[in-house]
């Protein structure tokens, strides 16, 4: 998953993917943190925390599967024109492997920029003690671009 | 989506599940409350709630996806021998209308039972003031039983 | 999966339907006939046959993939307007049994039609000589309607 | 989607996946043609024909899935003992542009090799006249390791 390049519509996608992000209660209740906003890729840390956990004491897939849609919504948020909004339509995850280790490192690309449709990829990574990383976690995500819909957008 | 019937291996799944629903703590933290838990099928509510919103004030996709993991889950979890633990290995979500109401009607239903492999189907609906349903989003879930791995049981 | 009722916008798009699976070469290089076409339900069936056929015998998946492909579209097309077209963005499939029959009843059926996008999903069951029938197959799929654009109508 | 390196537990592996795709009549009647086969990745060229078009005559989505989905399965197949069966359980494929061109390079990879279950992503590139590629289709793939089931090896 090697980043593409490609060139923003709007000059000022981070602030304005920052703002928007900082408005996702969900994010802030599971943990989760922004950390580098490129166009067309987007990075977020979840640490481990224990009200996030499911019945093995392992990170819920659901948790890292919301994070990665956040991920990956907002990869491709930072490729649209400062006025649309993004809705996910529909994601497809797979659980590689039991989401154990100290935080996650989760990483979402966009892989086809459309007018209408945007599809990106995610991937989160278990990083441990020694900073070691293993692959838990992928997506595929389908976005809609909304344009003139009250409430909708950013 | 009508119920299939099935036969339990472990009469005792009721208790079974719904003690391991009360371990996962991130259903707790998204307000997530276990509901009706039959041979199959489990339906769980999720009352809105700010903590669990995205952006634009609707609750965010991911913890739809989370709660009909969940229920996907143990609609499979009711159907295994006392001993087995299930993994979701992969799930699809569509998100169909925005997560808006007054909370969220989140149902499982097992389609294919296996020994390995057990498919699930999964829909949620928003219930507003006046008690009418509205799909919002559609879940198939696959699951792996796990049987002799240390702490991957329930 | 009980059939919704959906009101058509094109009271013609039986024929309209009919016409335009006909011109789907691949369906009949898989030997796929349409049978019932309804507002938001298609049906299809695909006898075996060897030339379609994987390496031990039984259907390939990814045939019985493309016949749910071709009924879920249908399904959405049934309820669109004259003009527009109809373009799968994205499916889904679980191979829940081996393909193995005399034949195959592949059923598409729209969920949540839309003005921009559609989602059906889809079923396959085989039938052996008696009759029997078992379900071998399921689909989610995401169709987008496409006005106006050259070359892409119904 | 650049190959990670696995080591094979079959020595042979590539004449077995040759011989099992020869047995593949589905791709025979495609005209789907395979290409390298290396451990845990393997190479499908499918020619454009008019006899696997859908109605705008482009490529067919499902018959460029069904050869996604043979690609997957192979890439799989390539990383297990020489006894073992592959069986995809499910896959999601995205149809991010119409399938015009002059031939399909389709390629499957191992993401996640496992005793149980393995997971494969392929993509498919159209092909012009002057060599130059486009991403048409992607793919995530999910296969289970059948072994001393009859009639289900290699």
């Amino acid at each position: 998953m090697s980043a593409p390049l490609f060139e923003p519509r709007d000059p000022a996608f981070e602030p304005r993917v920052r703002a928007s992000f900082g408005r996702q209660s969900a994010m802030a209740t599971l943990g989760a943190k922004l950390q580098r906003v490129e166009a067309g890729r987007v990075e977020i840390e979840l640490p481990f925390a224990e009200h996030i956990t499911q019945q093995h004491g392992f990170v819920h897939g659901g948790v890292v599967s919301a994070v990665l849609d956040s991920a990956c919504g907002y990869a491709a948020s930072s490729l649209m024109p400062a006025e649309a909004g993004v809705l996910t339509i529909e994601f497809k995850v797979n659980l590689l492997a039991p989401a154990q280790g100290r935080r996650f490192r989760v990483v979402g690309e966009v892989v086809k920029p459309g007018r209408t449709i945007t599809v990106s990829e995610g991937r989160a990574w278990s990083v441990d003690d020694e900073g070691r990383e293993k692959l838990v976690a992928s997506m595929v995500a389908t976005m809609m671009v909304v344009t003139g819909r009250d409430g909708i957008q950013h």
